[in-house]
C-alpha cells in the first residue's frame, strides 16, 4: 500500500497523454510531483512535459504492469479507460476507483445509478436495434437524442431524432452500438460542477459554470453562471452526493441542465473537465491541482474564485490566433496538428468578482 | 534568424536547470513550446518537465552548438552564463542579450552602468587585495560590505566590515577575489520591481514587492509594498529604463532600497526572479510566462494584479511541512536533496486587492 500522502518527488501514472493528462502532469510538477505517462497513440501531447512516456496499448498487460510498477499512485484523463487495463495494473492504488469507471463507461449504467441517488435525469430508454428505437422513441417521445452507450464524446456516436426522422438510419448514424435514447430536456441554460473529494472525505466544489457548446464542442464557459444562489447551492449538493456515494477520490465533471422544475443531470465525467479549465486563472488552486492533491491524499486546495472568469476554446484552426490574443491566459496544448474540430488550447479572460 | 514571432511547438532553449528553469520551463509548456535544459550539475530539478536535458559541462563547445542547432531560442535562468559558453551557441538568438550578462556578471561594471544612467547606488569603490581595501574603506567608510565583483548569490561571496574588522581576514573571507567595497545604505525596506521588456519595446512591470530576508536568502515577499504610489511609479520607470538601456528582451528583476532620500538600486539580475515568484498566483500573467512571451517574441501578457500576497520561500528541510500548507498555492521544485539554505519550494496566500 502506498503511504496516505504521498510525500513530494513521488510519481504519478496517467492513463492517458492528451491534453487533460498534460495539464495533470504541469500540475503535479508544481507540486515537486513526477508524472508518468501511458498512451497507445503515436502522438501524446503530454509526453514532452513528463518524465517518461509509455506508448503501448490498452491490451499490453506486460507494459501496464511495467508501468504501475514505476508510479505510487495511477490516476486517468478519461473515463473510458479499458477495465481490463486498470485490471493489469496490479496492486498500486487506482484514483478515482473501478467503480467511478464503470458507472460513467455506460450511459444507461449512469443513469440508474443518479436515478438511484434520487437525482433527476432525462427521461431515457434502452435501444438494442432499429425495432428497440421504435418502442424507446414511442416511450420517451420526441424530439429525443439517440447515444451509444460507451465511447461518445463531444457529440461523436449521437444523432437527433424528430417525429420524421427515419429510424433505421439513425440507427445506422450512431454505429449500431448499443445505445440510450434520451428525450430532450428544455432547458434554460446548460451548467456544470467540477468538485473534487480528498481520501479524507472532504469535498470542495469550485463554483457552477455556464457552458455553451457549437457543434457539439464546449465554446465557452462563464462564471459565475447566470442562476441564483439557491439553484448554485443545490448543483453543489448535488455533485457531492455523486462524489460519497462512489466513495471518490479526485476531481469529478457534473454536466447538469438548468429547467424550469429545476436541476437535471446531463452526464458525470470522473476526471478533470473542459469546463473547468476556468480554474486555472480564476482561483488559487485549479482542478488540476485539486485532483493531484486527491489522489496523492493531499488536503485539498482553496477552490474558491477570486475573480470572474470566461474560458474559451480554441478549435481546430482557430489557435494560430493565439500569439495575438492579448489581456487573457492563454493555454496550448502542443499538438502538432490543427485538425478540424480537435481541441489545441484555450484561452481565459477574468474580470475582478461582482 | 528565427521568425519574429515563434509558432506553438517551437522550442525553447534554456542555460540552467534549477528552478528558474523549471518553472520557465512549465511557463513554456503552457503556450504550447517544448523547453529544452542545459544544465552541467548532476542533479537538475527541471528535467522532468522538459523534452530534453543536456548534462554537460559550460566549456563544452559541441554541445552547446548541439543543444543550440535543435531549439528556435536560447535564453538563461541566471546570470553567470559563461560568456565564452552564449559564443559557442552560434547564430541562434540568445534573449535577454550579451549586453545584459556583461553588466550583471561584475558588480563594479554594473554600478557603473547604473550610475551612468543617473540612477542612485551605494557608495562604492573597487577593491584588489588587503591594500585596495583598506583605500577604499577610507574612501567609502564604515560599515560597509566587501562583496565579490562575480558570481556572488544569496548572500555568498560577501562579508560585512565594520571599523574594527580585520581588513585581511575580510579579504581572505571572501576568497581573496576582485572585489566592490560597497557603503551601508540606511534603508527603510528592500523593494523589488520584476519588469519584462518584449521585443518591440514595449515594457509591462509587475507591481513592486516588498523583501525580508532571513540569513541572507530572501524569506517573504509581499505585495503591494508599503510604499507611496509615486514611489511605486518611480521604481517602475527607473526598471524601464534600465531595460530600455540595455535593449532587453525578457524579464528582469531589479533590487532596490528605500531610503529617506529616495531609491539606490542594489542589484539587477537579468533573469526571472525569485521576489517574482507571487506573480504565479496574483497576476492573470506571471513572470516565467512574461519571459517566455518576450523571448519567444510574442506581445507582453496582463500582468496586473488581480490580488493583494505574500510569498514564502521553503528553505532545506521547511520542505517536509509542505503537503500540510492549507489556504495557499504551493510551488515544489522537486529537489532531491533538503539541504540547508536551499531553496526547496515556496507558497504564495493571496487575499482580495486593498
Amino acid at each position: 500500500m502506498a503511504p496516505e500522502r504521498l510525500p513530494p518527488g513521488s510519481r504519478i501514472g496517467i492513463l492517458g497523454g492528451g491534453q487533460l493528462g498534460r495539464m495533470l502532469a504541469l500540475a503535479a510538477a508544481r507540486l515537486g510531483m513526477r508524472a508518468h505517462v501511458y498512451e497507445p497513440a503515436a502522438e501524446a501531447c503530454a509526453g514532452p512535459v513528463v518524465e517518461r512516456l509509455v506508448r503501448a496499448g490498452w491490451d499490453d498487460r506486460a507494459a501496464l504492469a511495467e508501468f504501475a510498477s514505476r508510479v505510487d499512485v495511477v490516476t486517468y484523463e478519461f473515463e473510458n479507460v479499458d477495465l481490463a487495463a486498470v485490471d493489469a495494473l496490479g496492486d498500486v492504488p487506482v484514483r478515482p476507483g473501478r467503480r467511478a469507471l464503470e458507472v460513467a463507461q455506460d450511459r444507461l449504467v449512469e443513469k440508474a445509478f443518479l436515478s438511484g441517488l434520487g437525482l433527476p435525469v432525462a427521461r431515457h430508454a434502452a435501444v438494442d436495434g432499429p425495432e428497440s428505437l421504435a418502442t424507446a422513441l414511442a416511450e420517451v417521445g420526441a424530439p429525443a437524442i439517440l447515444k451509444t452507450r460507451r465511447l461518445g464524446y463531444d457529440g461523436k456516436g449521437q444523432a437527433r431524432l424528430g417525429p420524421e426522422t427515419d429510424l433505421a438510419a439513425a440507427w445506422a448514424a450512431i454505429g449500431g452500438e448499443p445505445a440510450v435514447l434520451e428525450g430532450f430536456v428544455p432547458f434554460e441554460r446548460e451548467i456544470s460542477v467540477v468538485a473534487a473529494r480528498g481520501i479524507d472525505g472532504a469535498v470542495a466544489a469550485f463554483d457552477p459554470g455556464e457552458n455553451l457548446h457549437r457543434d457539439g464542442i464546449l465554446h465557452t464557459t462563464t462564471v459565475p453562471a447566470r442562476i441564483g444562489t439557491g439553484l448554485a447551492q443545490d448543483a453543489v449538493l448535488l455533485a457531492g452526493r455523486i462524489l460519497d456515494a462512489l466513495d471518490y477520490v479526485g476531481v469529478m465533471g457534473v454536466e447538469l441542465f438548468v429547467t424550469g422544475e429545476g436541476l437535471v443531470v446531463n452526464e458525470i465525467a470522473p476526471r478533470v473537465h473542459n469546463s473547468g479549465h476556468w480554474t486555472q486563472d480564476a482561483c488559487l488552486t485549479d482542478q488540476f491541482e485539486q485532483h493531484v492533491r486527491a489522489v496523492c491524499g493531499w488536503p485539498l486546495g482553496d477552490g474558491r474564485r477570486h475573480s470572474d472568469a470566461v474560458m474559451t476554446n480554441l478549435i481546430g484552426d482557430e489557435v494560430n490566433g493565439a500569439p495575438g490574443i492579448t489581456g487573457a491566459a492563454v493555454h496550448l496544448y502542443g499538438k502538432a496538428e490543427a485538425r478540424p474540430g480537435r481541441k489545441m488550447g484555450h484561452f481565459t479572460r477574468i474580470t475582478p468578482r461582482d
